[in-house]
């Protein structure tokens, strides 16, 4: 056994592994100008988070658009050239309203780059969750800033205008060197339910050559990290009906099929005892792991102990041949969400019951396409189902998955910005769930990168949500570095 | 192909089959007495079921004692010597009261026959159920008494003290030909929760040679038959605990188990192809199908369309190698009565669910013993699961199987004295549901007959529950000839 391999426990490194990049050093000027804003950037933010804009709440609808009319205000104010408050299609009392900003770059041929988060937040109630502190009265205490929306999304959407404003003074700018977009949502924590409209109705506008989406998170403080995709998600109800009504199980049971036996025979079925997804055509298309991302997510520092702690759960369980990492960020899965059937109350009642239901869903990988879903597995329930049950299947929506395109330079770029900021290599990461980045990409035609300044232990949807102000210090730091080397690095006309 | 076989459509009759019998003709003098006393009788069985007496609603409590003192006074009104109302064990507020009656016989040697039966009622509510008369004002109509209880049972329980009087007048006797008990309970349709210590503490009391069981139907009007059996019951819940909370299905699915996939895995597992049961020794012990039984069974004229309606069912479905009344009759079953894990509500929610949970009952048949099954099932339930799932299984109790033997006098008797009433053979059924009669053959050490005077459309439960009056007399009828010729073809010392 070579040394080397002793040294990786035993795993040889393939031959054409990444090597290992060293970040360029910090600039000490960037980092005076961030300072001297640092404490006027706070007051800001604070103010903007004293506005619960949940948009759960329709009592909070006045709420959400007073936060998007803050946004604009403040965009203007730090010198964008344009600043809108976005109505839903539809109009204002349609849905809930978002923010576009626009600042052109002054050098011909820049790239444009649109950064997408939001404004609205999850409901948080300090009378009834246990929160240390209100939520929407921020507190600043050992090094981080609690409140709702300090991490999702707000902190995040926050850092670009600190970003672009010491990416002006420290290159002595009056215009960014990319032409920069931002779309701040309104309505993501309810579930984008107008986004893909409003991006068609204003694609020209929106038109970028990248987008960045500032709303997710990274491995740890001591271990940055790029996610390159999120997987995508399908829905679905399955009902099944068998007697016209609940039947005596002593009368009748035995001799005639039972929706509930029907409804676990369908769902065991759904995997394979090497916990794979069993319908017909379910892995066509997907794209396997890239061997540099496979080696990339070896070296993230994953403990499988601490791992589970977080999911509540004493075992690991999934697809055969796949690491934990792989089968939730890279493997499509099918999951029971829900199932119901007959009586579900104290002790026993004697019934076949006449109908059962399932949720289940499915989350989706890059060359999965979540429109043929549907047939399959209609087809696949009525397949199996015995004489005397019938079958409903109700398709909940789908959302696609993501994956940034590893050799766009756009990645390279983000990865050297925040290797800068953080003084580490970036290494990369993905998401295991979904969210609304597809629709950009479709719409816009553009590659979406996840630009994450946000670390697990945040509080996202949770009680006591925070953001660490070192790390909201650094992601302004990557924000300021990552228009220089975007515009540096790739051209609109490159990049297109 | 012999004329024999042609003539049954190609299935060859063993060459023991049973002969069909022919029944002795009625006795004119007994049916002028019914005739006679037909009057009254419908008179006092109309008081009788103006009493409430529902023993689910603790509200009626005083009902259902008010129902046992007037059937109490009743039986010592028409000549039995002792009829008095008992307690449950533990006294007066720890349950509702049964009554017992006792007539001996002036003959030694007389078999002494114990009549089960019970005087309490499902609830029925005029105003909130679509009755068309009110439950607890009967009314006469087109041959028929409509009330609740007509059926179920206090019809049935009445029937034999017209029986016992006709009996007596026909014969010129004083005292009935057998030693005549009657235990009629005050909680059957409550679960019966203290009868089997009832049956304990009063074990000398009740000592018999054979128990009657009147509380089951027959096939119809036109096939008058005996049941001969009914099926025990054990009923579980199996609870499956996987994560420790509810978790994101994108965050954590695909790599943790689900519980609710578990719980359907179980449940698929529960049945083979074949639909047997699969759980370890379940058919150990079970007694097969008597070459008789099986016989009179394929002679009832069983309709499979009609059938299915009853069950509200489109399609039959159950264990292969057996016919549809075989598989509710005489075969054990698996059956799931309820199941539930994660989200029920409406749309979708993306979770992998804490726990699941099903509710199973298992039908059982003589030679099972239910005090193994929950042992095997839980074997059977920890054997399956992955790491990750813990599982609890809760016992809610079991009712034994019990099934008359086919050879026992008493049989033969039930059968002659029912055949001469209704001028037909009496042809054998079973009953797929369970009932206490095993706690009487098991405590009291005596074999039980059911004697079912009641046709599938009297509404047992439901709505407008009637008896047919014709059918009523035949009861009465058969009852009167059934202590005479239980004398005449058994005594006690060669029964027991």
């Amino acid at each position: 056994m070579s040394e080397a391999v002793a040294a990786t426990g035993g795993v040889a490194r393939a031959a054409d592994a990444p090597a290992r990049e060293v970040p360029a050093p910090p600039d000490p000027v960037l980092r005076d100008w961030i300072n001297g804003y640092w404490s006027d950037f706070l007051d800001d933010l604070t103010d903007w988070l004293r506005i619960p804009s949940v948009s759960a709440d329709p009592a909070r609808a006045a709420d959400v658009r007073r936060s998007a009319e803050w946004l604009a205000d403040h965009l203007r104010g730090i010198g964008f050239p344009t600043a809108e408050v976005w109505d839903c299609p539809g109009g204002p009392e349609a849905g809930l309203p978002a923010v576009f900003a626009e600042w052109p770059s002054a050098d011909p041929g820049a790239p444009t780059v649109l950064v997408y988060g939001h404004h609205d937040v999850q409901p948080a109630d300090a009378a009834t969750d246990p929160w240390d502190t209100d939520p929407f009265e921020p507190v600043r205490r050992h090094g981080r800033l609690y409140a709702r929306g300090a991490a999702d999304d707000k902190g995040q959407v926050f850092l670009h205008s600190l970003g672009v404003r010491v990416h002006l003074a420290a290159t002595g700018r009056t215009a960014p060197a990319v032409n920069l977009k931002l779309l701040i949502e309104g309505e993501e924590e309810s579930g984008s339910p107008h986004f893909a409209d409003l991006v068609r109705e204003h694609a020209e506008r929106l038109a970028c050559d990248v987008v960045i989406v500032s709303d997710t998170g990274m491995w740890s403080e001591d271990t940055p990290t790029v996610c390159t995709g999120m997987r995508g998600l399908a829905g679905f109800q399955v009902d099944l009906y068998g007697p016209g009504q609940d039947i005596h199980s002593g009368s009748f049971g035995g001799a005639v099929p039972n929706p509930a036996t029907e409804a676990a025979r369908l769902v065991a079925a759904l995997h394979d005892e090497d916990r794979r997804v069993t319908l017909p055509g379910f892995y066509d298309g997907v794209v396997p792991l890239d061997e540099t991302e496979r080696e990339l997510f070896a070296r993230l520092p994953f403990d499988e102990e601490r791992w589970l702690a977080t999911a509540h759960s004493t075992a690991a369980l999934g697809e055969s041949g796949h690491t934990t990492l792989e089968r939730i960020w890279a493997r499509p899965t099918a999951e029971v969400n829900g199932i119901w059937a007959g009586y579900t109350g104290e002790g026993s009642k004697t019934i076949v019951p006449a109908s059962a239901h399932v949720k289940l869903s499915f989350r989706l990988v890059a060359g999965q396409r979540p429109e043929l879903l549907e047939e399959s597995l209609r087809d696949w329930v009525n397949g199996r189902l015995p004489a005397g049950i019938r079958a409903e299947v109700v398709a909940h929506g789908y959302t696609r998955p993501c994956l940034t395109p590893l050799d766009h330079p756009a990645l390279a770029s983000l990865r050297r910005a925040m290797g800068r900021a953080f003084g580490r290599e970036i290494l990369l990461t993905r998401e295991g769930g979904s969210g609304p980045a597809a629709d950009l990409r479709d719409v816009l035609g553009a590659p979406v990168l996840f630009m994450g300044i946000s670390v697990p232990s945040d509080g996202w949807h949770s009680v006591n949500e925070k953001v660490e102000l070192d790390l909201l210090r650094r992601g302004v730091e990557a924000s300021a570095y990552l228009w220089a080397d975007l515009a540096e690095h790739w051209t609109s006309r490159e990049g297109r």
